[in-house]
């Protein structure tokens, strides 16, 4: 009777694909930054003589700057465009100070590269910023991948930076977990053929990042079970 | 056969409530100014050596400020919540200059008034928030009852705020709604027994504010329709 079910079990590990990546966006997911952002940008685009609403500003953080501009600002002239980046760059860059790391956050990384998940930072922050975030979070020993700005020339939403994650970490978008906390993680991972996982800690709501085609919603990376 | 109609029409209406008066929340509704509660709290909680998530202040923000502390930090010292408190105030002061109405709401309130609605300013600011906010709204011709932080003990989401509002405006529950961007609007609404309708420019999300008991939500004062 045993002997039969071997062949069966086979087939079953074949149809289920088994998760064995788990990709971060740092930004709101593992560091408490995002509100950091609106601010930063919100004082970039008053500067630039630009009105946004600041919850407009928060709903688009997480999204290719590019695209964040076209559709925050559609009618700014270039020289506005120029002076809400400049602002909002070198306002957020005196704003680092304030980053901290979710309570919780770096243990859950440590705990899940121990378990043997190839653990990846899915980010497109500039490098200079990125190399505060990683400094910050002190979890590189765990990481296999880490990608940033330079690796792609669109950001989220659009696929290409998990893309070149799961190929720099040999891995398939079957295998692989993106977390985030953004509706563009969720809709990039979609895109990339990744399963989304929400967290709440971007200021983002269930109902939201569940629309946007989160499968789970946990309330921070801490809370993070992967099945 | 038509004689008889008027006396079904007397009591269909009877049992219809008529919305007369309409109660505004005055931050994040008419006001852009919750992201820049966020940044004022989280400079007065940092500065007081107390760590809190911003998503966290941010979905408190609208809330009765010792309700708010005892949420957020319940096991600050006193001394802490002193400079928590003093360092929110003064910040917020400075970030004051950037307060913005949001657009279309000052004309939605003048229309709201010509068309015969009771229009109320129900909100528990301090004094000195509040008077810059009406200098910047300028709708004061058209406001019947303003309240105040001097008009009840606690704010919301207790009721008592709206019975104040609905008392200074001799108007019943029953004909009154409530709009506001805050989970705390709308449960203060649910507890004086007035209809709540949301707006999203607050930064909370559409479902949350239905979790709380909103009848309708729109995106902005702008888009409101009151039937």
């Amino acid at each position: 009777m045993l002997s039969g079910i071997p062949v069966l079990a086979t087939h079953s590990r074949l149809a289920v694909s088994m998760t064995t990546a788990i990709l971060f966006d740092i930004d709101g997911t593992l560091v408490d930054s995002n509100y950091l952002h609106v601010e930063a940008w919100s004082h970039g685009f008053a500067g630039a003589g630009l009105e946004v609403d600041q919850w407009k500003v928060h709903r688009h953080i997480g999204m290719d700057s590019s695209q964040l501009l076209d559709t925050l600002v559609p009618d700014a002239t270039a020289v506005q465009l120029a002076q809400a980046k400049a602002l909002n760059h070198a306002y957020f860059a005196d704003l680092m100070p304030r980053l901290r790391v979710f309570a919780g956050a770096r243990e859950k990384v440590a705990e899940l590269a121990r378990a043997g998940f190839t653990v990846v930072l899915a980010t497109s922050a500039p490098d200079d910023e990125l190399e505060v975030l990683r400094e910050l979070l002190g979890v590189d020993e765990h990481l296999a991948v880490v990608t940033s700005a330079g690796d792609v020339d669109v950001a989220k939403p659009a696929p290409d930076l998990l893309q070149v994650a799961l190929e720099k970490a040999g891995v398939v978008a079957s295998d692989a977990v993106m977390v985030g906390d953004s509706v563009w993680d969720m809709l990039a991972a979609e895109r990339a053929g990744v399963r989304a996982i929400g967290v709440l800690t971007g200021g983002v709501s269930a109902a939201e990042l569940r629309d946007a085609g989160a499968s789970t919603v946990y309330e921070s990376v801490a809370d993070l079970v992967i099945e």
